[in-house]
């Protein structure tokens, strides 16, 4: 096998829609050519889930499902791809299978912002053995990586609001510059959105999905200009009912005078100040205090730099007079936790009758729980109580987590923002207190439990 | 300012390079738009850099300014991003000179695969202080990201190499899974590469970027058989000429015997067989064993599954029988050292002599040295020897590291995939053996001067 195409070694390596049929692992591809050659593409069922929860968290929010299905669902294989393919040497016949493929199963998944725990499916894809393999990388690559976020996402939103709901109007995605890529950076900002944040700094994302954005300025438009006084009179000039100030390129007690003289001279409305460096927590005290004195209570302070939920749990804790956290590396990278570690598993094979034979693994450590599969939730006085994992089709007590999102290719459920938002306040208000904190003691203590007929399946 | 626009919570997210330039924080477009009303649009310089080394890193390696570079000699603002920005109230005359926007200026940077060190600028940025204040979302978000994956990708190779060059032909990418997104895994399959790693097991990657596409079988292809024995047939009945076979799924031995009689009983040449699970050393020597009892030298033994550097170095230095590493999480996502916090601070306005007046930024921690600066790299038995900051233009002993890429807005300088890896290779080969080390002991060691005159410049 060797490089074949137009390679171009300064491509930015953009893909649109129609070229993500190729973003998949090559094996993929070589085993649904075997499928194909060997005539195996009944119908099969494959689960996404993850075998441990990640260091340092206690749950995770599922996120990614709608914006994955929508490729899923316009994923082709065009000209140019099945050009490639035939170079790397695949058969004619399986070429033109693929120049016909469309996914034509189901998927159900958590919706998204469900709470959800290690060993429960999050996604469950039933479809011909090779459209369901296919879709492999492209569901971990979204759905690993947005579920991480959102999971983070909704840990600072928790600590922005004091360990209540209702936090996430105090936090602001600052996170661009530090994501991994363009389209980590699109994904973050819509994941912050969903666990309620105020806004994002990113304009790309704000127009795509509908956010807020936000700003205020750098240090270099400061530094554009002869004194901090004259750089925030033009600012507010030019923006005069949504100027944050930046108070901190010199020294903050004079920034903040100069930030106030300057509203007062060109009579506009000082949205704010943001507070870059030093000890946010002094420094917002002393810029609260000076804009109290100068009755200007409606002027926020932001602060940034370097906050991740255990310090923004902190200054709210100490009461620092913060209206807005802009949280950038940490919310983009979940530079603690940084790694989802979902898997797609095959679980079962449809018999010709129509019923399911369960596929397992044994693997050292990888052991796979065979067959389709629900996960049912209880709760207690409004408070998670337990989840419980059944072969799907099995009743169990409580409510069903995973729901239709795709029927025959076709999406059957598509929700808003304000929708997933929704479900992400319902289920952090679920926590327990244990859960809720940022630092639970020894990991998971939820229970989730596996019903018998999984581990020891009679059919 | 409240969303406007057609947004789509269900939207894949994925942007072509007309959309990039909205790819910014708001305060870009904010400062922009304030310049542009103050006329304040003369020639400024900015610098990206970082002002720490991450956490278990020593050095680091400059990559992605080539893609960077093709996205913003092709930035425009069309109408549907001029009307977003309407909506959102930026002013007719600020629209109309983004309608016309195209950058012109002056970049120079470290060429891709040159190992740099903090406080050293990765890109010197030389124009219209409008023009030059966009494009710093875009570049840090691609050049912070790449460089951190390069480095790790460095690491990675230099430890499947025992330590010295040439490692990169047993390390295989295996990252798109767990990889923050689709741009992110575009860009490690090109990191891995310009580190000289094999291949990679992502065909869009690829195909893109002219890379040799590598993969092998999943768990659920064995599982889809009757038997390992029938599995190991088929998939060499498909690919008589390059097939991996996974021999994990049950037991390892077994696993290793079915492969080989399936490629005796089909006449195929094995390439090789994947351990994916357990003790890898020990595995890797049963199955080598096996082979070469069967006379099957030429066949290749992978192993992968949650592979970092220091577990590979371990391997190789126990010489552990294995001939090539797939690599997938700890590469993709840099999970030990997730971030590099470069930055991008204008440095220098020019004056109307044309002489620059040094601009420097004095809050708490976050000091940066005025003035646009250039990097001599000196060597010494063909090791790193120091590194030296001077005022750009003035002369040091060693190599100027900074090179033209773009000028008037035309990219200069374009290279390929091997002129990269050579690079990296050379530069790899000049580490001390403390550098070279995967844990440093007290980080980085080496000198990086700071010339006296950037401190205390007298202009």
């Amino acid at each position: 096998m060797h490089p074949v195409g137009r390679p171009d070694a300064n491509d930015p390596g953009l893909l649109d829609a129609a070229e993500v049929s190729l973003f998949c692992d090559l094996y993929e591809l070589t085993m649904a050519a075997s499928y194909h050659r060997e005539g195996l593409d009944g119908v099969a069922v494959f689960e996404l889930f993850a075998r441990r929860l990640p260091p340092n968290r206690s749950w995770l929010l599922a996120a990614g499902i709608g914006p994955t299905l929508r490729l899923v669902s316009e994923m082709r294989f065009g000209d140019t791809e099945l050009e490639y393919l035939r170079e790397l040497g695949f058969a004619e016949e399986f070429l033109d299978y693929l120049s016909a493929f469309r996914f034509s199963g189901d998927v159900a998944a958590m919706p998204e912002g469900t709470v959800c725990f290690a060993d429960e499916p999050l996604v469950r894809v039933t479809g011909p053995r090779i459209e369901a393999q296919l879709l492999e990388t492209l569901l971990l690559n979204q759905v690993n990586f947005q579920t991480m976020i959102a999971t983070k996402a909704a840990r600072v939103v928790l600590a922005a609001g004091g360990g209540e709901l209702g936090g996430g109007e105090k936090v602001i995605d600052f996170s661009p510059r530090r994501d991994h890529g363009i389209d980590a950076a699109m994904k973050v900002a819509r994941c912050a959105a969903i666990c309620g944040c105020a806004g994002t700094s990113n304009v790309a994302a704000a127009k795509r999905y509908g956010l807020e954005p936000m700003g205020t300025m750098a240090h270099s438009y400061v530094l554009s200009f002869p004194g901090e006084l004259e750089a925030f009179t033009a600012f507010l000039r030019a923006f005069p009912q949504r100027a944050v100030l930046l108070v901190d390129t010199f020294q903050i007690e004079d920034g903040v005078r100069n930030a106030i003289e300057a509203a007062r001279a060109t009579g506009a409305a000082l949205q704010g100040v943001r507070i870059d460096s030093g000890d946010h927590e002094r420094c917002a005290r002393v810029a609260r205090g000076l804009l109290d004195e100068a009755e200007m209570q409606a002027t926020e302070i932001i602060v940034s730099g370097d906050l991740e939920e255990t310090r923004i749990a902190e200054l709210v804790a100490a009461g620092a007079p913060i209206d807005r956290f802009g949280v950038g590396t940490d919310l983009g990278t979940s530079r603690d936790s940084p790694v989802v570690n979902g898997v797609y598993k095959l679980v079962a094979d449809a018999r010709p009758d129509g019923s399911w034979r369960g596929v397992r693994k044994l693997s050292a450590d990888k052991e796979t729980l065979p067959g389709p599969k629900q996960v049912f939730r209880r709760t207690r006085d409004g408070r998670l109580a337990g989840d419980t994992v059944v072969p799907d089709g099995e009743a169990a007590e409580g409510e069903p987590l995973l729901v239709p999102f795709m029927e025959s290719g076709e999406i059957v459920r598509s929700e808003t923002i304000e929708q997933i938002q929704g479900r992400v306040d319902a289920g952090l208000g679920t926590l327990t207190a244990e859960l809720r904190s940022l630092n639970p003691k020894g990991g998971a203590a939820y229970p989730v439990e596996i019903s018998p007929r999984l581990r020891d399946p009679a059919g």
